[in-house]
């Protein structure tokens, strides 16, 4: 590229495009709040942590050094009935919570997995973090901002808004009157805070509940927004440059967050907050009582009354990359059938552009390269618009035709500089396999699978001296040879394909 | 299986084979000390893993419900210098502890699921235990098996020999004399201990450690045999039934771990303690210095002086589970070579047999159907002889002549019932995937795989034709698409056969 263009994020908190300095030149720390492992992880959590996998690929694409927290929620995340996630699902299986949270972050490991998602730099767990979290209360409630109630610790949430009547609202943009007044709590049926918008960060535990630790106020255990304010400062400082998650967490999760923070501390925690949009289905919000959702499996297997075949995940990744992370994503069978057909045309473009440079006899500038060369620039300057995957992605697909035409001979040979070919083949790589994290679908045929195109190049060779020596035996041997192969060769005008049965 | 056979294990704690009756019938609580993840995991202690991965499957196998917990060492394990693993480890990598910790874990994850290993039911990390090690502290203090000197805890081990005469020493057989002396401490150059033979139970962190968390004590941390004490009572009750580790985690750690949870608890914490034996490189001990040494990668990727081709992890698992646990192994080139040579005999034998005695014919009893299923039971008779692999992969081994005479013709159809066979078929097809947790390396190559085996086929023979009419243009023609394939071609009496480069 010839110049690195600047960086810019919208950030949720000032509702501004603005452009990215990170604290500390070079570096960037993100912290991005993680699943709670009670239950197989929501395909809308799948395209938040894609999402951010791709902010951080990005980054580090950009040269920056990351630091890159997501946590596992292990102990905390209530229930609307009070009931802590975990324990609930811990008794519906009949294990013991610890063996929940194993069998529930392995899940979430292997769906990460599947779509190529790198691993953070640290996942913490809240109950790693139980000290920790215990300081961070009794911070806060030095500080004026907490109170214990029966053993349970809340935030005042009435003081925190008469001494920062600007902070509390500002990211979710609801009004404080709204706040004070909010009757969906945490703790249904409390009557031991002061205020209904008060939120616990410290919970005593009832008697029949397993995940409990002691603590000076009772045996219990933390708050969930407590969690998040502790495992990002302990890896990131008190202040650091990102906090990305869910829309669905800024209220109460991440206003709650940014509270606790100012309690414990006296400063924001994230300088620049991202949040994903939601996922919808068939135009509707996804909803297991409406019968209106599908999980990743099933999204995968095929196995769902929405769709009429199975995606290969790296087709239902770039599906989600044509979207912006923070616009609604409508999943339907027809648009992720549009993207199977665009992500194959993406793949064979490239293995098209793969060594087409090396090969190419052009040494000298060609007219069209010029326009070539913008539309590699253009893709770093649509990625640093705010991780603008779309528009990215849109700009490779203004470059295979130049690429195919190329190859095609509709674009005379020197229309294209070698170099300019090399220079494409390199970047598209790089940005298909570094930034978006794709794979191509046309290498599943891996450990053989190139090993075959270099021996299937080699025997259709082959086969085309041996018919044009009218040399029958040998063609008909290789016929024969490929029909056991199980492999369908198609002639045509531009030479011959073949295909796996 | 007709019945099934009495469970015995090798107890290392009485240096007798038992039998094995769990302390609640039909469950086993079993805890594994983990990995120190400050580096890649060592090839020794990936065949202890293998090993108890085995004896879980085999307890599954035999209709145990079981709870396995195999640990995460985070934090505490110290040098002969006395410095923390983890962070000497990220010292060295310019990172933050837990950047290590989590880069090491992902190694550590990966390898066993490239080995095919279970995940545990519940794995837990030290650093996720502080409050729990703080509290085992306090008991074992507040028993008078602990003192503090200068912000640590020591385990006072003279009081507790005075206790327990019987039991310091007994799991590893050192003598107590030896041990009240032994001057291979914890802390090298530490002067706070009242004997040289106390252990620190917490440690006051040195200024420069990172890890570190408040105590009644000193801002420190757990001592590593702690951890252990605490986590598998934690998830598995004061007592449980198996405890294994590596056999040069007797001592200290595994005799450490006794006297800590009987200061704290009055009693032993496992029932049957299994010990895997050490692994040899060439018959001598591994070890870096020496130039003796292999890693899991090497062993993958064939990039060591050691071995003269890469292994797959199936041939390497296979050769690990020919020897017991207990054993010591010795690796080398020449035992691979026939590991994997064995395993490609096993995984077509077990391709002949599927569905073998689906297409049988003779629904009578056979003459040889006897000879048959004593050996499919003696499988489970030595797999309960304490989870006897080898024996039990011998009598697998004996089976298949059968099954191949019964193909071949040289066994007359009428010897084996359609029966036997399928009952063959699908017992061994279990021992192969659910207890010895093995996967026949012969469909490895799927999709492309199978294809390029028959285009192969095809090109060999074109070679072989070309070589016999002496058409050299074709037959280098097709060296040199071979070569630019990457495929090697070996030519031999037998035939010629071919690896990817």
């Amino acid at each position: 590229m010839s110049t690195t263009p600047t960086l810019s994020v919208y950030n949720s908190l000032t509702r501004n495009k603005e452009e990215f300095k990170p604290l500390v030149e070079g570096q960037v720390s993100m912290y991005v709040c993680g699943p709670t492992v009670y239950s197989d992880v929501h395909i809308g959590n799948v395209r938040t942590f894609i999402s951010f996998d791709v902010i951080y690929r990005t980054l580090l694409y950009l040269g920056y050094k990351v630091r890159y927290v997501r946590n596992i929620t292990d102990v905390g995340h209530l229930l609307d009935d009070g009931e802590d996630r975990i324990s609930k699902g811990a008794r519906k299986l009949q294990l013991e919570p610890m063996e929940v949270v194993q069998k529930y972050t392995n899940g979430f490991h292997d769906v990460m997995r599947t779509f190529g998602t790198l691993p953070p730099s640290i996942e913490p767990r809240a109950t790693g973090h139980i000290i920790e979290q215990i300081e961070m209360v009794q911070a806060i409630m030095d500080n004026g901002y907490g109170y214990e109630s029966n053993g349970s610790v809340y935030f005042d949430t009435e003081k925190y808004i008469a001494d920062q009547p600007e902070l509390y609202g500002q990211l979710s943009g609801r009004k404080v009157d709204e706040l004070l007044t909010e009757t969906r709590s945490e703790l249904k049926g409390s009557s031991d805070k002061k205020n209904p918008s008060d939120f616990a960060i410290w919970m005593k535990a009832g008697e029949d509940h397993i995940m409990r630790w002691n603590s000076p106020w009772s045996e219990g255990f933390p708050g969930w927004h407590l969690e998040c304010s502790v495992m990002s400062t302990k890896y990131l400082g008190d202040t650091f440059d990102i906090h990305g998650g869910g829309n669905d967490l800024k209220f109460p999760h991440h206003e709650n967050e940014i509270a606790q923070n100012m309690g414990a501390c006296g400063c924001q925690p994230s300088r620049y907050w991202l949040h994903t949009n939601m996922l919808l289905m068939n135009g509707r919000k996804m909803s297991k009582s409406e019968d209106n959702s599908i999980s990743p499996a099933e999204l995968l297997s095929g196995d769902s009354k929405h769709i009429t075949q199975p995606y290969h995940p790296m087709v239902i990744k770039f599906f989600m990359l044509q979207s912006h992370y923070s616009s609604t994503l409508d999943i339907s069978d027809e648009a992720l059938l549009a993207a199977d057909k665009g992500y194959r045309r993406l793949c064979e473009g490239l293995k098209t552009l793969e060594g087409l440079g090396l090969s190419a006899k052009n040494q000298t500038p060609g007219a069209r390269d010029a326009e070539l060369l913008k539309l590699l620039d253009d893709i770093d300057t649509e990625l640093c618009d705010d991780f603008n995957t779309p528009k990215a992605v849109a700009k490779i697909f203004e470059i295979l035709p130049l690429i195919n035409g190329y190859k095609g001979g509709t674009i005379a040979a020197d229309q294209l500089s070698a170099d300019a070919l090399q220079q494409t083949s390199v970047k598209l790589q790089r940005i298909f396999s570094d930034v978006l994290g794709l794979q191509s679908t046309l290498d599943d045929q891996s450990g053989g699978g190139k090993a075959l195109d270099h021996v299937m190049e080699l025997v259709l060779d082959m086969r085309q001296s041996a018919r044009q020596s009218k040399d029958w035996d040998t063609s008909d041997k290789i016929r024969d040879g490929l029909a056991a192969a199980g492999i369908t060769v198609k002639d045509a005008k531009e030479g011959s394909t073949w295909t796996i049965n």
